[in-house]
């Protein structure tokens, strides 16, 4: 059996590393697509990145410790600025002390909606800004704020997230598992920034959730959004009263590790107090339900050797999620390619 | 050093999987050659085997359910009919279910004797059937049956099980560790579907086992028998009265781990209910310093990159095993070849 | 990143594979630069290593005993003397015991100074003889002994051992790591069997063993010594009186895995009784540290995929030691060559 892996690798691109709160005083090491990563807070408290590697003996620096807004190396004391610039070697009697050779490689870094992102290539500048997310600070939303590691490549998680099917088996009980079954209009529209699927007429979902947001039933608005190269985002709105959008940053750490980072903003009529008893189990137990699937798909595809997919019109996203992240990761992706389709799909309810 | 490693992969072959008691209502995994498989019970109860991955993203099948004799996937909810058809595809609402790219592969089993065999190459006709064991059911014979997880490779266990000298070293103080020597003549005779060393000769054995046997003492008529692929025979018999027939068939799981399914048969002149408190912890006692020995000369094996096998006069079966083996899986075997010889073997009684 | 690994297989050359204490009654498993082996006392207690595999069917000898000074394996008892030549094959009946192809692979072997060395090239005479290592066994020092598995490559544990600059960070508060700094000068050495670095006017360091050294206050002489191959010594003295000498054998077991055999003998105006007490802890915290960063940088550098290493004029004896192992297995080592330079280096103190 020949055996294919679908797995992108693409660095030009801007990932969540850690959460603001994360990143205090001592330094901490992230790894995004194979590439370890010390993050520190620089000169006033600036979220720095570098490769993870004393240039002089390879230490890891993020064993060290920050000095000053220069972060320290634990074997000889060099010390590295936030641009990885060699401002220390101690014991050095002559010479200069800043050379090429013992620069640490730095990474570009942005902080906002309290995550660190990192853009994965050095020496590069961006050409973009990383997304901001959609009422991460609103104060007419409640917001539940998760992480959660998956053992799934970075398409896996991605489809999975924004898969519908497979809530009435993977999530039995929780979600979508009643006995009527609706046939609906699935619209499915691609474009070079993501890919996004809009479901027409579906009747309000089954358990916590669905009873939340539409506590009387009733057709909802639903779309599941793909937003390159690493957000998925699950939006359901119910008239102008309420609205949940739910968006999770994913972060390849390598080829089947992958770190996700959620912001679930919810507009409900029900006060937040109460709503996050209600909810927040529930999007745990799910997002736990789901690691453990793929971490069963990263075992069996390890144990194969490799990956077979057999389409079925039903998997709405997960195609597209992979044809925009290979193609970006070639450099062929056209920015003003657009593809729109329909599909009809029964849900269960 | 070059190395070499003593590895056979015949895959046109029966192997037994599992026990009939294992096979239940749920699905289990079993890994025969490194093809990871799922057995579950179809229509009827019929045991069947398809490989352990859903054609669709991957996920094991082993980790679904059995629901009206079709196997279900616990990611989507496909299922699988026991030739490994997909039968449904829960929220496809158009267009037919069944397609050649959502099967399973299938294996073909046949369960007998307590057994489920898998025929190791999906696809492919069996052009044999697995063998019977003889007197598995026969009320006239106390029978035991044991499994074990052996960290060796099928060549290496297959020999252990049928070699003698090892006995007095291995297994001191349970089998043939007494201080008389006894110069004998082993018998071996090779042909097309197996090998046979016959001991002319041979005093009683020492130990529990010996002593049942023949507690009078005595010569006893002695067979180590090796029969393609994968089943290893010892027969022990004095006079009409009693007789003892240990069958073992050998699964290799991969390289280095192959599981062995044990069914030995007693007609001695004493009854099965005292039997089996004597005979019972012995055997387990001898198959683990057996499979102690085996990871040992694994772990060697993989320490030093591959195995070195000096040859002596007094390796009977070994040499014979790996040679038809060997043929077998370059589809060389000449089913009507024969080798006859004789050596004479010191044995300690 | 292309990435580069600085490990040298140098198996031309004494190692030390136990101490003499540790070669008891039993065979004992030791594996040097990937190649296991077994040690054991043969006829007269002569400390002997041959290959650790039975060349009959891979069992590990070590796992035997031995018997009369032969070492019996324990799967079919064959017996090897201390040359690896096989004296006994139990159950043959016929012909010789003695073939070439039933030898076990013999490494020359010497004991001295509690030490057991094994010359890593089997079938090869040595040409030179294992050094004798200072005071040993001199009755006017007080001699400690340690033992320490290092996760780094045999450079990276030499170098580390003779590196002065990462005391005042990595043993911060133990050695060091005083407020004031003093320039003082570094003369390097280096001849074909060896690197040395003289400290000239160096001001007596600060933790406990630089107190038990010169209580006064003072200048020491200090030399940091490699010798080929696996030889790292530290020297102090303070005129007549006092004198410190600490040579380190590191064994390469693997690429990252290095053993390290400790003889410190101390010559002090203290008595030994209360000498031990005082310095042992010391000398046992600081090799954890430094066996702790070993494993931080063998761990970043396996994270990688390779080393990279920025150069710096304070890293006195690593560049060389390197440079020579490395002339060393290319059989390029020139005898009379010679090299001196002298650095400028800021001691904290």
């Amino acid at each position: 059996m020949t055996e294919h892996r679908a797995l992108v690798h693409l660095t030009r691109a801007w990932y969540v590393a850690c959460t603001s709160a994360e990143l205090g005083k001592r330094p901490i090491a992230r790894t995004i697509l194979g590439r370890p990563l010390v993050l520190f807070r620089a000169g006033e408290g600036v979220a720095s990145a570098l490769l993870d590697r004393c240039p002089h003996r390879n230490a890891p620096l993020s064993e060290g410790r920050v000095v000053s807004g220069e972060l320290e190396c634990p074997y000889h004391g060099w010390r590295f600025d936030g641009a990885g610039k060699c401002m220390a070697l101690p014991g050095l009697a002559e010479g200069p002390v800043e050379s090429p050779g013992r620069c640490a490689e730095a990474f570009s870094v942005r902080e906002q909606d309290g995550w660190v992102w990192v853009w994965c290539e050095p020496g590069v500048a961006p050409d973009v800004e990383p997304m901001r997310i959609p009422f991460a600070d609103d104060p007419r939303y409640t917001v539940f704020r998760l992480e959660m590691r998956l053992e799934g490549s970075l398409v896996m998680a991605l489809e999975n997230m924004l898969d519908v099917p497979h809530t009435a088996y993977l999530h039995r009980g929780l979600f979508r598992s009643g006995e009527k079954r609706h046939t609906i209009t699935a619209r499915v529209r691609r474009h070079g920034a993501g890919a996004e699927c809009e479901y027409v007429g579906e009747p309000r979902p089954t358990g916590v959730v669905g009873a939340l947001l539409a506590p009387g039933g009733g057709v909802v608005q639903h779309w599941d959004r793909f937003l390159m190269p690493c957000l998925g985002q699950v939006e359901y709105k119910l008239g102008e009263k309420s609205h949940i959008l739910s968006t999770q940053a994913m972060t390849p750490e390598s080829d089947y590790v992958t770190r996700t980072y959620a912001i679930a903003a919810f507009r409900l009529p029900i006060p937040g107090f109460l709503l996050k008893p209600l909810v927040r189990p529930v999007i745990r137990k799910i997002l736990k339900q789901d690691a453990w699937m793929l971490k069963q798909i990263s075992d069996n595809v390890n144990r194969f050797g490799g990956e077979r997919m057999a389409s079925s019109p039903i998997d709405l996203l997960g195609p597209h999620i992979y044809y925009l992240l290979r193609r970006a990761e070639r450099g062929e992706l056209d920015g003003r390619e657009h593809l729109q389709l329909e599909r009809e799909v029964l849900l269960r309810v």
